[in-house]
């Protein structure tokens, strides 16, 4: 059974080896993958966002175990939520629902089933003390209804949609990746439904700065080394690069500012 | 086979890769899982603390392979000792004592039979050339009293304990994580000696300066946003922290400083 | 089956994990192994460094996939090459070579068998559109040849070598590691062939400036805390070292810089 793991919790520190420790313990043969770790700590978009463009690549089966949890220790509810290919686990704030949406949910289920919790449970550590638990178990076959009782009202989020106008689409930077591409959440049809398309000039303003000439192409190498491009990224959004550059660090971007996109 | 790492090699380079392909070469269905990789250079102590707080969540008959070394290629001895629930692994200088001593030490062994060990050692990286091999070895079944004689002279350590006086706890910084917990060395059952408890407010001196109106809470959520207190933290000791903040950058602090707890 | 991953994309995006994600669809129990996602972006040379020195270390059967992709959606092509030990999956840019050329290689082939690919590739992710497609599907036991026809013309890349004079040797640094050991091209049979050896004092210039006094030693500990050393490293090239300090930014030494080593 595959197991990911998606936290804010580093790898400098033990926290993660625990949790893995913990679903070894209910399910010796588990794969454990990590899917990241830096999720910016206590920012629940970005786990989400994370978490819903990595679910798709995972056989059916995988269980998805994902804390990004700053009301840990609070009423938060720890939940289970069964959906058609996968089982995803963490807490009730958002985190797992645009995932989950996006492989349909079957059931949700509440995690308070205590004879399968240890008898000390800390209150600053539910990735290991109640997540890891649930995870494990559910990985060595135990029935979801064994968890706790099903719940219908589990937390919701979506991702920020762009907005269309007649000849421009305004949306936001939802991430910077580490090679300084800039992902948007603009997606290529509804750069379609303004008129831009493939080849063609685009205009496009990020925090209300201008940034230069800009072309819609199929790869970074389609341009010079050091030119700025727009590519359909690997999460099916438009993404502004720089050849063999750092987009967001040469342009002076950062995640959350305003994206305007006009056909030239 | 559970074959645990923790080092303080980085991630960046191969030495981490090259261990595990020793073992695997070895025990081909272990399952190896990195403990933390960033331990501090040469920090013996801070890694000796990373492994004594995970290995109670791993499962009985895990191999613990641990490898902070600055002796690497002297006169240190390469050891391994059996615990009465896991084995752990790596060079005789304190790093393996702490985990060993509350795992109860049954016996310890000299890793010494050059049958097992490759023809060139090299003298900078045992961790590949002498603690992988070992680990493989033992991994894949192999008997403790296969890899050396049988030595009774381990070299110990101790985690630093506070000080109690009547009014007053004194202990230590020992720890600060990724979220910038303040981790210290003092127990509830300290804190509960000196008249401290829950609710009650505490006066904290860190490096000898006053750190502000201070409570142990529960949790991180029961002070507001950016508030300070002080909790339980995962490892059962008292740590200082900042809800959604991070303690240890606003408050100054740092590993090794002192930390005196008094009843207000 | 072992599959190793070295790459350029960094541990805080999702791009490994969705790698990861395929392997496992094809062939569910593979043994997934990082050898380094640290590469410095689009650094063919270092990738290949990373990979050439780590791969004897794996057990035979292990196929490595690596991807430093600086052209990636370009012409440049998606390749598999059989060794006498292991295969290699990535692109076609000198990454795999030096591997390659150390193992012996059998056979190369393109990877172009569109049956086995996802309807739609992304044009900047071949790591997660073929690559990991190619090593899941090779992980199962699929034959080489049928991933695609086979080539003879991939693309070479070397180490480079040092220059020999009668009584000195010009080389390279070719690595900074997390420890600031500066690790050269250097190897004890071309410091042997110009009259150094073990013990002898060696007179050092790096990028022309001299770093002081030297002897080759066995190791670090041979020198007190803070001093310079050179040793053979565990690479098998000569490395230059500060006992339990850091080298490179003691001595403000970076990679591709000269090296210069005379007997004194």
């Amino acid at each position: 059974m595959i197991v990911t793991l998606l936290t804010d919790f580093g790898l400098r520190d033990t926290y993660v080896a625990e949790m893995k420790g913990v679903i070894l313990s209910h399910s010796p043969d588990a794969s454990i993958v990590d899917i990241s770790h830096d999720v910016e700590k206590f920012n629940v978009h970005q786990g989400a966002y994370f978490l819903a463009r990595s679910i798709d690549f995972f056989p059916v089966g995988t269980i998805h175990l994902a804390v990004v949890d700053p009301e840990v220790g609070s009423a938060r509810r720890p939940i289970a939520i069964e959906t058609t290919t996968a089982t995803l686990i963490g807490p009730d704030n958002g985190l797992l629902f645009p995932a989950a949406k996006a492989l349909g949910i079957r059931r949700c289920f509440l995690i308070e089933n205590k004879t399968l919790l240890p008898q000390h449970i800390s209150s600053t550590f539910h990735g290991r003390d109640i997540f890891a638990h649930a995870a494990g178990y559910i990985a060595s076959g135990m029935l979801m209804n064994k968890i706790g009782r099903e719940i219908s009202d589990i937390m919701t989020s979506n991702r920020s949609e762009p907005r269309l106008s007649k000849y421009s689409v305004e949306g936001a930077v939802i991430h910077v990746d580490s090679f300084g591409n800039i992902v948007t959440n603009i997606t290529l049809e509804a750069l379609n439904s303004v008129g831009a398309n493939f080849g063609k000039p685009l205009r496009c303003l990020i925090d209300n700065k201008p940034i230069g000439k800009l072309q819609l192409l199929e790869t970074y190498s389609k341009v010079g080394s050091g030119s700025s491009v727009a590519v359909i990224g690997s999460s099916g959004f438009i993404e502004v690069s720089i050849n063999q550059g750092n987009a967001a660090e040469q342009l002076g971007v950062k995640r959350g500012q305003t994206v305007l996109v006009e056909v030239e």
